[in-house]
């Protein structure tokens, strides 16, 4: 199991069309069979601020992902509307250890 | 619901420690009302960098959390092994929205 978190900092005048965009990639992205989890958070007090929370089975699963038309559409439509470059961090769970644990209940 | 991610810095020679008191931490939170989730990860690539993923049902209950034995326990053993002041930044879950699916499976 990957863990994976995307933090975004969008232009603020393009943060409605980006929550619109990161929903539709999420909900195709929980589709996908090699996606555990696929999570879009705001930064409280910071409305133009997101983390993609993206949990995911293999270490080959993110790259399945990019391969995705959901992903493409995605990355297409929100790459303009970034403040900076989004900064992606991957992580390994400690705990819970059970992967089946990580899953949406 | 109010998801908290606390971004820890440990010193090398503590990291074993550190994870062993977090582990007990998580596990005790998670058997507290207001925990939806408390998860522990570690950065990829970087063995002394840990997040602490904690999904709390309501705003008042972090305060709640802070009130426990296990809390104490741990902030009281941790705080000498930080590398550098950890930094705690919360989060509002914009997808799924329902906040039944954030529990674990």
């Amino acid at each position: 199991m990957l863990i994976v978190q995307v933090f975004v900092h969008v232009v603020p005048e393009h943060v409605d069309a980006f929550i619109a965009a990161s929903e539709a990639n999420a909900a195709a992205s929980r589709e996908e069979p090699g996606v555990v989890r696929f999570d879009l958070l705001r930064e409280e007090g910071a409305t133009d601020r997101f983390v993609l929370l993206e949990i995911y089975r293999t270490d080959e699963d993110p790259a399945r992902h990019k391969e995705t038309a959901h992903y493409a559409t995605w990355k297409t439509a929100v790459e303009p509307w970034m403040a900076s470059p989004r900064k992606s961090v991957k992580y390994r769970a400690l705990s819970p250890a059970d992967p089946a644990s990580w899953k949406s209940a």
